[in-house]
This record gives C-alpha cells, structure tokens and sequence, in this order.
C-alpha cells in the first residue's frame, strides 16, 4: 500500500476535512500519479454532501485529475515516470461488455468504477478521488495530456470537457450547423469553446443577461435570453442541435422550441428534482428528440483533450488552495465561479 | 360548388348527425372522389368534441378515405376516372418550403391544411372531411391505392399505418432489430403488423394481458405485460426501438428502460394532459432518445400503400354504418373495437 493525503467527507452535514489513507501499491498495469491539479465539479458537492442519497464515506471527491507519473507498474507500456497526464470519471470498467469494447465504457453493460464513490456506478468498492497528493489507476484509464502551459486549467476538460465534448461529437456538430448551449457555468462555457472550434455557429442562451459579454468572449456567436419571450419567438425553429447544461429542473418546452425540425436537445445535467413535463407536441410536429449523454469514452476524451489542445482550449479557472474546499462549494452553489475553481494540489503542503 | 352529404357536429357537445354542405367544383388540378369508406381515428373524436379547443364547426371529421374518382380538372395528369385512391390526414400545404420540397408536407414551414378542420393547422378556412359522399383534393395530395380487395380495411392505413410507418421508416426498423410497439389499437395493430413486415423482431407492451393472444395473431413475436415488473426487469435494455401509440398520460421511465443504449422511443400520441415527466437519468445512463412523429409525407404515404399492398397488410376493421358513428365513439372510448372503425359510405343512402 501506498500512502496518501487529501481531503474528505465523513457524513453529508460535515465539511470536508484533512485525510490520511492508503491506497494499492501500484500492479502490474497500474500508473502511480502525483496530482498536481483537479478540478472541482458539481457532482463532487452533490457526492460530499450525499445529495444523490448513494455516497460511501469517507469520501474524497475530484475526477478532473491533471498529474505527472511517479511509477508505473512492470505491464505498463503506455506511460512512463514523469509523463504529464490526467484522469477522469471512471477508474475501470469490465473491459469485455459491448460498449467497452466500442470505447464506451462510460456505458460499461457492468457499470463503470467511478474515480470517487466508485460503488455508486457498479465498482463494489468505495474509491477515493483527486482531491489528494497521488491516484494509482490501471493504465487503460490514464489519459496523455499535451497542452504544455496552463496545466490547472487542464484539469476541467477530463469531465466538463469531454462532457459537452461527446454529444457535440455524436451529434455531429460543425460547420453549417447553429448549437445552442443552454446555461453558462463549468460546463456550458467548455461547450461553447469547443462547438465554436468544431466549426458551428454557436448561441448561448441563458436566464442571465449579464452573462451576455463573457459569453462572446467565450466564443459564442449570438445570446438569447431566454427570460424574453420575444427574443425566444425570434429563434424558434432555428437551431439544429441543443446542448443542455443545466442542471436545475428548467422549462424544456421553451427550448424544445428553439429546434428545427429533426433537431436533437441533449441534456448533461442530472437534477435532483425532474423538470417540468415536456409537451408532446413540441416533439410531434417537428419530429424533435430530447436524449441524454453521459461524459464520455476513454478513446474519445483523449481525442478531446488532443483537439483542446490543437486548438488552444483550456478552462476558465480560479485557482485555490485546498483548504477553501468547503468556501468554494458555497459559493458554486451562489454560481459564483467563472468557470471552474481548480485545486492547486501543493498547497496539502501549506 | 358540388353538393355534398355527410355527418357534422354542431357543437362539442352535441352528436354527428346529417349535414348537407357544398364543396367547390374540381378547378384545374383538383380530383374529384366519391367516398366509399372512411376510417374514424380518434382525432376525429376529439376534434367533434372540440377536446383540444381549436374546432371550427359545423365539423365533418375523417381522414381515412378511400374512394374512386368521379371527376378530374384540366391539369390533372396523375389521376383519371374510376381510379381508386386514398386521401389521408393532409389535403394541402404551402409547396415551397424546404420540408414540402423535400416531402415532409407535415411538416410545412407554414403549415398543411387538414382533411378536416383545416385551419387548426396553418390553412385559414374550416375543411371538411371524409364523413360524407364525396370530397375534393388537388392531385398532389391524392394517394393511388393498389389493394384490389378489402377495401374498406384499406382506410386506416391512411392515418394510422403512416402514423406507424413513417416513424418505423425513419429510425431504419428492419431485420436484427428488437422493436417495441406500445399499445394495441387502432395504431399499435398497425405498427405490430408494418414493423413485422419490415423484418424487426416485434414486442408488444401493454397492461392488459387479455390482448397477448391477439397480438401474436397479429405478428408480435413477444408480449410483454407492463404492469408486471418481473416482465419488465428480464427486458430491460433490450429494445432498439420503441414505437409508443399510447395517447393517455403514462409512465415513460419504465419503457425507457427497456431500451439499449443509444435506443429511441418514439411518441405518436398526444395526450391532452403531460405525461408523467420522464426521469433524465433514463436518457443520461444509456444517451437514450424520447422523440416525437406526426403522421408522414405524401411520398411515403404512398410507399407505405405499395409496401402493405405487397405485404398483404391492412387494418382489422369493424364495419359500420355512418347512422351508428355516436355509438362507435363511446366504444372507441371504451377500448371496444378491433382495431378500427370504418364507415361504408354506402349507408348514407341507407
């Protein structure tokens, strides 16, 4: 066993506090990985805080996972010590189902191992996450990073980036297509960047209308307000594909709406509460979709941290030092974070 | 003007009875059709009893005719004297937009007109339908019919087998694929029978166990009972595709789940009330689609006629005379029929 230090959970109504633990020293395929930066998502509070009633304690969140590898294990052939590389959402899957052999293990037919509260999702076993000094994880889930600055802002792509990064590809978006992108948080602004880079035409549309300017600076091309129903009439029927991020119970009618015929509302968010009932008829007279997607497959997050790096995109983060853990979770919940606060991990030793 | 007879509702409250009408004489491109059978669908409930609010009366519902050419305009190329067609759901639509250029009238940019009550769509006057002798269509929106027997059963395939065809089309149903048909009615009868002959191998869902044998008669392979949760369990993940006929408010999480991953269920009915709003983790957990399709265009209204004519597919109909069409409506109500009404026309000399 290896020793490690991070932050965690002991019940849902307890901040997150110093923890010592050991994991597995590092087997035959397993990468040892000193963390340098991870990213703090809002299914991390949600797990901390048990809001999803399933969390294992203690529990040590973080799945947006920048490091360097510290030692890897005699069958590893893919990664050697000192390599820059990142993990996400999954830890393992079992590698044998149908999706995981397409590079689908987010939808593993035998449930995927979470990187934290690993049970939650068909892992037997708690796992602890990346808000700690080191991670062991078999190589197959270890992802190449090649951006070479702005690490911190790395860390958000492994689950807000290739979470709006899959459906945009699935959904096959680029050039000639208008993409909506409902809400502009952690997630919402990784998927304008990276619809904008596909080559879409991008519009934000949100309930915030001071939102309005950091979104074009983020590279979308329009902003509807969704709040005016005039400027919503003015869009009905005018986009192909809608990439939903929020996660609050929202009206899907009024967005339904938004799409051409045969077009597609995917959502990422998972809220608590179910959103008011969509209307039939929104999906009946212009033969419209509303579908799910889950972040995404290890082949593809590695291509989309390949593409974020050809094409210069990172997060917007704001760094902080792991003892505002719990401040920070405060203030996501106010959405007073542009766009994503990131761990610096050096500072477990401040 | 051309006289016409027919049955009308007054008012949402009051029954069909007798009506007298005229009809505009047949212009350049217009077929004349004197009416030999027209199926009753369940919009045409609705609309006589003004349950979705927008019905223009007097109103002479039916959009399931089928009958022979009496007459023909100047322009007409396609149709000649004696010929034996069909008029379905859409009698017109703008012709220029881009879904009328490419076939999908029902999907107008503007609007199609209804065989009945045409306004409720985009047209701007009352229509009235295929409860009468005769009725008057412009050619492009005449089907040609290739049955040579069992007329009458023939009628339904014009709203409900293109309500069932055109989405069983559009998702790509056919051989290798497990598909679900929800509900066994006037549309679930004709999906069983249309994904059959498509080569899908063909579930039916339903709450009541008296129709398994039926459904199997009609070419369902399986018969799952959805209120038994066991049934559900063994075929959860199992169904490419999910064909949902059911217009009354229900439970979509249960037959999302019996879907594989990247699977879509598609509604054909609209519910006057929302159905239960369906449980985003559902779509998430396996990039599932909930979607939504409106009858079908006119070209492939007329290849979904061909397809049956040559697969010796049409309804299971019980015959009336127009004089009982009140009565049918209650047991329409009650689930009493098998699987369609059709009215011979006949009887409006009886």
């Amino acid at each position: 066993m290896i020793k490690s230090r991070g932050y965690a959970a002991h019940s849902g109504d307890q901040p997150l506090q110093p923890f010592e633990f050991e994991r597995r020293s590092p087997g035959e395929g397993d990468v040892q990985i000193d963390i340098l930066y991870c990213g703090v998502c809002h299914s991390d509070l949600h797990t901390a805080r048990n809001e999803w009633g399933n969390t294992l304690f203690p529990s040590v969140p973080g799945h947006e996972i920048v490091g360097r590898v510290s030692a890897v294990g005699s069958g590893v052939d893919r990664f050697k010590v000192g390599d820059l590389v990142g993990v996400g959402c999954m830890i393992d899957s079992c590698q044998h189902c149908s999706p995981c052999a397409e590079g689908l293990e987010q939808y593993c037919d035998n449930g995927f191992t979470g990187t934290y509260n690993g049970h939650a999702f068909g892992g037997r076993e708690n796992t602890y996450g990346g808000y700690a000094d080191n991670i062991v994880v078999r190589q197959e889930f270890v992802l190449r990073i090649s951006h070479t600055e702005n690490l911190a802002a790395v860390a958000p792509l492994l689950c807000a980036g290739i979470t709006t990064y899959s459906p945009l590809r699935h959904w096959s978006v680029g050039p000639g297509q208008n993409v909506g992108v409902v809400g502009l948080g952690g997630l919402g602004h990784m998927g304008i960047k990276i619809a904008r880079a596909m080559g879409a035409k991008v519009v934000l549309i949100t309930t915030s209308p001071g939102k309005r300017e950091d979104a074009l600076r983020l590279g979308a091309h329009e902003v509807i307000i969704s709040s005016d129903p005039q400027q919503m009439a003015a869009a009905a029927n005018s986009l192909d594909f809608i990439l939903n991020t929020v996660a609050a119970p929202h009206d899907l009618n009024a967005l339904l709406s938004l799409l051409r015929r045969d077009g597609t509302m995917t959502l990422v968010g998972a809220p608590a509460e179910p959103h008011p009932s969509p209307d039939v008829f929104h999906l009946l007279f212009k033969r419209r979709k509303l579908a799910g997607s889950l972040i995404g497959g290890i082949a593809e997050t590695q291509e989309m941290l390949d593409f974020c790096a050809e094409h210069n995109i990172v997060s917007d983060i704001e760094m902080i030092p792991i003892q505002q853990i719990n401040e920070a979770y405060e203030r996501m919940l106010k959405g007073d974070v542009r766009y994503r606060f990131v761990i610096d991990m050096g500072s477990l030793n401040g």
